[in-house]
């Protein structure tokens, strides 16, 4: 079967989580379950590129992959929507594997594929409060448990943080997953906004505004709190 | 033996490196064996503060820190300065985790310590030509072999980027330890500048040259690629 691919580009860093700064190309799958308020690939699941949707061959995906990165890159970055509604992505972690070349994967924990195990780095990012998105805690449940059992590398927890009920969900996640690294993300709220320099500075001020809750916090105690790294060099600018 | 130290701080975030965004506090201590250009804390060797330095059991350090952090933290990067000059860190390292703290470790990789083998994320950063030292790369080999044997945690190797010979060096430094992940850092040349936003959009503008010459590199396939994110948020100033 064949897997709906939206963009491929790179390489060029990895902007957030557990390998942030990792030189990397992105796979971007077409599709998801969920429907963020506040996501910032839309694109994927409203139906606005569903024109520009590629149907490809995990062999197509590594030729093109090729193409535009020549022999620069050692990581794959596997982004959706939702990638983990794809089981035919299996055949294309064990191409890359077969290549050398390690494999991460960002899904929202609503589903489990069996490939998930053979993932280098693996992102867990359950949806807080503000993007009008339920958590399943079963599914979830049952995903760090089988991860935590079956998987060959690394996998951590991440959640975007837009206000304090945002922090009150990251705070049940740190408690429900004490042994699962969770990273902290500053919500962009500003998706749409086009002139940088505004955007920098409120981003950044969002960070501190981030950090200083989170340092008094006793709960958050062993946890990364990162920007989106991309954001601040790039704005809200596609395929870098 | 009493540890000589600098600063006490925190928490705040670890603005760089392996464990970068990562809630810490820090212990900054007194002398280096070397004397770096753009050392960013020259105060720790340069005679400039030596009426600062605290000479401290790791019960004081301990204290001190329980102090200023309360119960807010589960992690300490110890920093200097060249901390592996001590031996009497030992204490300290154990000290910690028995109170279940994890301890973070920065060190140019000239000496070695027994107590390397017990901390959690050690970093070990190399001088690059920019800097004016040289690497014994003999000793760099027998702790990156004691660490891959011995260590409980993990270690990663980071280097200073400012010019073409420092990317050089840092190919080397890949080649050399290609199972070691290798973190390339931008190099910060305005260590006095105190007009926040020109000094953030010069760091943006060299993280993005910087990011621009490993992408197209052969060598530099399995690296990340960070700025110092502290730097992004309050400039130069010292204590946060």
């Amino acid at each position: 079967m064949k897997i709906p691919v939206l963009e491929i580009f790179g390489p060029t860093i990895q902007g957030e989580g557990m390998v942030i700064g990792r030189k990397t190309m992105f796979v971007r799958t077409a599709g998801c379950d969920y429907s963020c308020s506040w996501c910032d690939s839309k694109f994927t699941w409203d139906g606005s590129e569903k024109d520009s949707i590629q149907l490809l061959e995990p062999e197509e995906v590594f030729d093109s992959l090729k193409d535009i990165g020549g022999n620069t890159f050692g990581h794959v970055t596997i982004s959706g929507g939702n990638p983990a509604l794809l089981k035919q992505i299996d055949g294309l972690v064990d191409l890359l594997h077969q290549h050398q070349i390690e494999v991460a994967l960002e899904t929202q924990g609503s589903r489990w594929q069996d490939w998930f195990t053979k993932v280098d780095d693996l992102t867990l990012s359950p949806k807080p409060p503000s993007s009008g998105m339920k958590t399943n805690f079963t599914t979830l449940d049952n995903i760090i448990e089988r991860l935590d059992k079956e998987q060959d590398g690394h996998f951590s927890l991440k959640v975007v943080i837009f206000d304090q009920e945002d922090l009150t969900y990251a705070e049940q996640i740190h408690v429900r997953y004490p042994f699962v690294t969770l990273f902290l993300q500053v919500g962009n709220d500003n998706i749409e906004a086009s002139e940088d320099d505004r955007l920098l500075s409120d981003l950044l001020d969002k960070y501190e505004k981030l950090i200083d809750l989170v340092m008094e916090n006793k709960v958050l105690k062993d946890v990364r709190v990162l920007p989106q790294l991309h954001t601040y060099l790039w704005g809200n600018k596609r395929g870098v």
